[in-house]
């Protein structure tokens, strides 16, 4: 029987949970939310750093020919960054054959959470459908939910309960769930996704405060690619379908 | 307008959250069970410690005449304690007059994690009633659940939605809630208390592991006293009533 676990931030994910799961990290708003629209502009991969320092850092060691510095600061861009982490800056003549270093502190950890993992997959509601076909025939699941600074992110649960129902209907009752699992999977049969939900959570609150309320439409945009990021040597890119692998 | 923060775990837990609040403290298998049922039955004070080590030194520095020894180690009570862990351990006979120097991990972090507030009080279904009773009159609320090492526990969430519910009876549309707080809100919805619920929870399984699911039922006995531990100076003994402040 397949287990999954989800953990309703990085600080509950141990080093034994990780080891030969598969794992999927969510931050719906807005780091994987991002990161969906621009390997879909064709980005060629995204780098994740936990601060604008490092990001400066590393961008700087790569070249700044072919790279974009990425990050945000309550929500807005960093001074001599060339994007933000809103979707909607991640056009493809922007990003489009561009590698990315994104700054961005709660789904970074998230990610280096994830790293012992035996595959670290991205997950948001713009991608729900292409992530669980990629994870369907994996064997345990682990979900990470990126939160913020350790704490618990309605939006994260929400798109974790959303991706764990749709396993559900697939293997009725085969499934052995941890208690962070049983409880998004709750969230999941109480609520519909869309912006004003989104708009309602902590998170959701502090962009539209920002002004960035706009993003919260594409953050709620159920299924629109069917693509998914995959993280391999701190780079993430195109996830391999696994009849390639 | 009254807020209430509702944080999974300690770990959740930050130093700017704490103050000027009233925190309930939430570990429902078994240590604020445990206590409650204690104070129910005449003991005088429990100290709470984080390791058996720390217990036993504790014990002996008060003087073991009045002092009985409390704790567990996989559910089962430590060699040459007095007590386990179990509820129905703490009779009348064996812990009246007495003051108890009790051993809980989870249930001690998180007491710990709640010291600065303005109130620390400790809440179970056995005296839900009159923690709802004792916290109404108060002004910003927060309940920590102990969780199980920084994890997330389905029971503690439990019983910290049932809390919500119950004040929000008592002021419909007037509390401000954390994404914490709304989820816990709508598990309480979704499930009515009882041994079953408490056996399928991570919590709940080991202690049938244990061969303990006796306490289950214990743990499950909604509103069974109507007193309120509160914790001063590292020692939780009963809660004063506002009046007599």
């Amino acid at each position: 029987m397949k287990t999954i676990d989800v953990f309703l931030s990085p600080a509950e994910v141990g080093e034994s949970a990780v080891e030969g799961r598969v794992a999927v990290v969510i931050d719906v708003i807005r780091a994987t939310t991002t990161m969906v629209e621009a390997l879909a502009s064709g980005a060629r991969a995204i780098i994740p750093t936990a601060s604008t320092e490092e990001a400066v850092k590393l961008a700087s060691s790569l070249g700044r020919k072919d790279t974009l510095l990425c990050g945000e600061r309550k929500g807005l861009k960093v001074q001599g960054f060339d994007l933000g982490n809103s979707p909607s800056e991640f056009k493809p003549s922007v990003v489009g054959g561009k590698q990315l270093v994104m700054s961005t502190t709660n789904g970074t950890r998230a990610f280096l959470a994830a790293e012992d993992s035996h595959r670290v997959l991205a997950a948001s509601f713009l991608n729900l459908s292409a992530v669980v076909e990629a994870v369907r025939e994996e064997g345990d699941l682990l979900f990470i939910c990126a939160g913020k600074e350790d704490r618990f992110s309605l939006d994260d649960a929400l798109c974790a309960g959303y991706l764990l129902r749709k396993l559900e209907e697939l293997e009725p009752g085969g499934l052995t769930l941890n208690d962070g699992a049983r409880m998004v999977g709750d969230l999941a049969s109480l609520h519909e996704v869309d912006a004003d939900f989104l708009a309602s959570t902590a998170a959701g609150r502090a962009l539209v405060e920002a002004g960035l309320e706009r993003d919260l439409e594409v953050c709620a945009h159920l299924d629109r690619y069917s693509l998914v990021p995959e993280m391999r040597d701190r780079r993430i890119g195109l996830a391999i379908p696994r009849e390639q692998d």
